[in-house]
């Protein structure tokens, strides 16, 4: 990996841990009454203290492509990675997935309690939208508007949530999804947020119509070469990379693109998608500044290459 | 209850039955992929066929306070009612509440099963800052952007989810929650969505600072009050008018003013905040419109008088 993108990469994170960190201090903000204890501290063990914060680094970096700096973009980022940490929150459950570790770590239900849990993924997500909302994220309130509006759109039952419906109801089913309906699934259950991080930094940056299609198309061929490459991994088996229980995707049966294709063709797969987000990438015009997303596209697609 | 607001009411409901029901139809969106079937089928179950349609009431009559047609103010109330049930939904799954009936009906998770039942929630939710962002709520954008903030605020981790969140833990404790607690924990709870539906109508009717303070004030004296009458109905044990299990906050020990004040206390704060719910309004300066929502803050109190 480029050690410009690695030096990035980790920047955007620590930023991002700060910048969570303070949204989610005890300090009581104007119109709430008080901040439950427990509950904070399980949206904060749910929150902080981990991941390689790709969606939040997506945000920064689509946005930068138009010259806007960093932290400019910060709040927006951290919006989106409290929908992604709430998501995780609900997967875990044991009416989900039933998981129980999470990055190395005992998942939220574990470390607190069921009730707890469904809470502190139910706050997470309705805090991303007040912050997305607040002022502070950005002056232009028709941006805020429309940043709660596409990140809503990607995280419901039209995309993250629904997805997760599906992947849930396929292990349900007699017959395995077929090829069509795992690739459906997928985009909605992990494509939709990654495509919308690129978009929500296309919004924050003001790309115009044209460059904001082609930065939809660069985040939805990610997003699939994401959960390939999630897949694929799962499928080896690398507990240690994964930090978190591994080749249970085929132990549940679950619909993965590496079950349907065989490795060699999902890696095929995995290739052209990201040659595909590279080539819409080139297309917006941001001359040099599209490095760093060129970086991000090859490493969401090799996770540690 | 006079002829004219129980007309109102029922118009009202039918009116948000009708547009909750386009919202939830299986038509997919733009930027949605697919609305998995039996999902949608859970949101439908969750906020379709019942209760009084509180919350949307005072949004749609507070903004017509200041002369909004009711049906401009219905999408914005159909966003604070998916709120609502969202957190019926997660509020009676097994690792909360447990309850098995809502509204004389089998509860979502009993319906359906659990995890749709917790993403149906989510759904429901994420879908209510959809609608409130989008532009067929309001033209204006400052508008749509503050109805998302301060609805998030109301029902997040300082307000109804972070009452929810005390409330649970008050059963957990050794002591009960004392007065102040309970107020507390109650207008966390409850109050604040019957508070931000006020807020919300006087955002959408464009009230100045002053008026929007007194209805703030107007709100949160009728959240408290129709917590004081629901407490009051469960200690008297009447599941026909409630439509779910009666009896059970005494069961569970759990916090109601009725339990620390006692009934005939209860009964007497009730009336007071009604009085001072009352005196709020008529410092708005809209004249004779205030009719609707005195009535109102009586039905509340009362809830079938």
């Amino acid at each position: 990996m480029p050690a410009m993108f690695q030096q990035k990469l980790t920047a955007c994170a620590m930023a991002v841990e700060a910048a969570l960190d303070d949204l989610l201090s005890r300090a009581v903000r104007p119109g709430e009454l008080r901040r439950p204890e427990r509950l904070l501290a399980a949206m904060r063990h749910a929150a902080l203290g981990g991941g390689k914060r790709l969606r939040p680094f997506l945000v920064v970096e689509t946005a930068a492509l138009f010259g806007v700096p960093p932290n400019a973009a910060l709040r927006a980022a951290c919006a989106i990675e409290m929908v992604h940490c709430y998501s995780l929150v609900h997967d875990d459950l044991p009416a989900m997935d039933d998981d129980d570790l999470r990055r190395g770590r005992p998942t939220v239900h574990r470390a607190f309690d069921e009730a707890t849990a469904i809470l502190a993924g139910d706050c997470l997500l309705t805090y991303a939208f007040e912050i997305a909302a607040d002022p502070a994220t950005h002056p232009d309130p028709a941006l805020r508007a429309e940043l709660v509006r596409i990140v809503a759109r990607a995280s419901g039952l039209g995309g993250m949530a629904g997805g997760q419906a599906l992947d849930l109801e396929a292990e349900r089913r007699e017959t395995p999804l077929d090829l069509d309906e795992t690739v459906e699934m997928q985009a909605m259950k992990t494509g939709a947020l990654i495509a919308v991080s690129v978009e929500a930094g296309a919004l924050m940056g003001g790309a115009d119509a044209a460059q904001t299609r082609a930065l939809a198309t660069f985040g939805q061929a990610i997003g699939t070469a994401f959960q390939i490459a999630d897949d694929l991994l799962d499928h080896r088996g690398d507990a240690t990379t994964l930090g978190k229980r591994a080749g249970k995707d085929a132990a549940r049966n679950k619909a993965t693109l590496v079950a349907r294709l065989g490795v060699a063709a999902a890696e095929r797969r995995r290739d052209d998608l990201v040659d595909d987000a590279i080539a819409a990438l080139n297309s917006v015009g941001a001359g040099e500044r599209t490095g760093v997303l060129e970086a991000a596209a090859r490493f969401v697609a090799g996770r540690s290459s």
